[in-house]
């Protein structure tokens, strides 16, 4: 591997800023060697973090903004504030521009994606944006997608959510052909609403040499594994994230109640901690952090705003992998085999305008 | 009290038919005295299960139905085979004319839900019926609707589901005034689909005095017990109790591995046995068995159809709570006062015809 990947990013995003962001990416550096760093935000307050990480600093090149956006901001008072000049703006318009492979932020989600939309553009055959999430399961690990960029959605948005998703399958999880499986539920007769259906029967005709179309899967066939990638419109995709995780944090609480309530199980608790931190190892939420955008003219990486440096370097290494394992040309190649089923897509109610 | 509550039980509904249904009702019986049963279907099957119950077969009055609806049967298909003779419809039929107040089935979910609409209709001012389902959440137990009758809806669907759903929460946890929430997704600036907003809008314009609006939630919120009462349509409601469920197998799954790895975490496990079954219990999905039909002239109860006679015992006693503490008469209470606002609904797409 010749080329370094190359990262902008938005280091005045999140909850903390530059003091989650570059210690993230020290740790994302000592994981990937192989990766220069472009930082853009307050150039003081990234020099000041970069002082106590010099082997970062040796592979970074800081890009100094004045404007930072904040979480609370609309996207159009974002745009309206820091078009062309905000971290954010700045670190995507380094992958417009060729100086970077791919754009990591923490900031909120509404105005990165207005800002990847308006800069990026989307590509061609897709006109809605989608965000992916990799989705830890019994069998390994998924990716399910959209989880909150468009509300809504005919029966060629999900079949290009499809194939999008399964060209992000075959990058991270290195697979020739993943499997995949429409988000629906198990109500007999109809099963469904009508453009899950029409998806269905359009991937079925499409039958595209880079994805196994494997039907239908409810929602409790996510966690179980049933197909490498989920598809699903952003609404109830969104929900089906969120759900998981609040499920996810109700039990861890019951189980820590329930393991402090006695001696006996308070020993049990010690004698049993390897296997407890191995549980929550597992269920860390930092360790699948890193929304990846999808459909547009380049990559872009949504990291949670309130995680912390282990947490952001996840976001890092998700990036990292889109670029060194050719996310947008194994999208493309699907694309421009059928981008003729897709080229005909509608344009209903967005949720990020 | 003291009148019985009179539950119709449709003996042959689910995986295992009389085996589960009788023994569930026994267990039923011992928790609550006040309750006579009507058995429907194989009268010779369901003799020889109550033989075994002598207390059950004392309460119970049996009537004979030659037809099964099967698990697999379409609704339409259900209803030709099955109308005025199958035990599903007789179960409900017994509600429509008096001779019980509750119908329990753990039959096919479309079937049941095609018969009870087309033989009790649906109330006045609401014209398609919802699912709900209680979910446990750390602060105790929520009641979210609609989990998969109806797919899509408008504002004023989703303001009946409101009002329904605060119904059964003020039934199930005697509650004055429960709070209710509109699951919804945290992409800034739209925040959710047109019919969300409007029915926000349309809640606190109502504002009525049997439930307490307050906004949105996210389903990490659903877990959290953020509201009494989760409202939703049906598609992403189904795919968010699916989801959960999914997700705590899950967790339950990687909890049993990481238990069975060391000497040291088998030690800790026998410790801590009582915690382990304590928290089982908690997340044991029998206890939360029971979908209540709403939108109907009558209570229609929905149990899995593999749950065992424990399961189907906690559906059962979700029927005679239903009953015992007024569900119908508190819709309608609310429904009165607010019944204008909801007259105009119009008629989207549903799962079950």
């Amino acid at each position: 591997m010749p080329q370094k990947v190359r990262i902008a990013l938005d280091a005045m995003g999140g909850d903390f800023g530059a003091s989650v962001v570059i210690p993230g990416a020290a740790l994302a550096l000592m994981r990937h060697s192989d990766v220069e760093f472009l930082m853009v935000g307050d150039s003081a307050q990234i020099n000041a973090q970069l002082d106590a990480h010099p082997a970062l600093k040796a592979v970074s090149r800081v890009i100094h903004a004045d404007i930072a956006i904040s979480m609370d901001e609309k996207p159009s008072q974002a745009l309206r504030r820091g078009r062309k000049s905000s971290s954010m703006w700045l670190a995507i318009d380094a992958v417009k521009h060729g100086e970077a492979d791919v754009a990591v932020s923490a900031g909120n989600t509404g105005a990165l994606m207005a800002m990847a939309r308006l800069n990026l553009r989307m590509m061609p055959g897709i006109d809605r944006p989608a965000i992916a999430a990799v989705w830890p399961t019994v069998r390994g690990e998924s990716v399910v997608l959209d989880v909150g960029a468009s509300i809504g959605g005919d029966a060629h948005h999900l079949a290009s959510l499809a194939i999008m998703g399964s060209a992000m399958a075959r990058v991270l999880f290195d697979l020739e052909r993943p499997t995949v499986g429409l988000l629906n539920i198990g109500v007999e007769e109809v099963k469904g609403v009508e453009e899950v259906r029409g998806a269905a029967e359009l991937l079925r005709a499409m039958n595209p040499p880079q994805l196994d179309f494997i039907g239908f899967v409810e929602g409790d066939g996510i966690g179980k594994g049933a197909a490498d990638v989920i598809v699903t419109e952003g609404f109830s995709g969104n929900i089906a994230l969120k759900t998981a995780e609040g499920t996810a944090r109700q039990i861890a609480e019951y189980l820590r109640s329930a393991m402090s309530r006695t001696w006996r199980s308070k020993l049990g608790y010690i004698f049993a901690r390897g296997a407890f931190n191995a549980l929550r190892d597992k269920m860390d939420p930092r360790k699948v952090n890193g929304g990846v955008f999808l459909g547009l003219n380049g990559v872009v990486i949504k990291s949670h705003g309130g995680t912390d440096a282990e947490g952001f370097a996840s976001a890092v290494e998700v990036g990292y992998d889109m670029v060194r394992y050719d996310l947008l040309p194994k999208i493309n190649q699907t694309l421009n085999r059928d981008g003729h089923a897709l080229s005909i897509v509608p344009n209903p109610q967005e949720a990020v305008s």
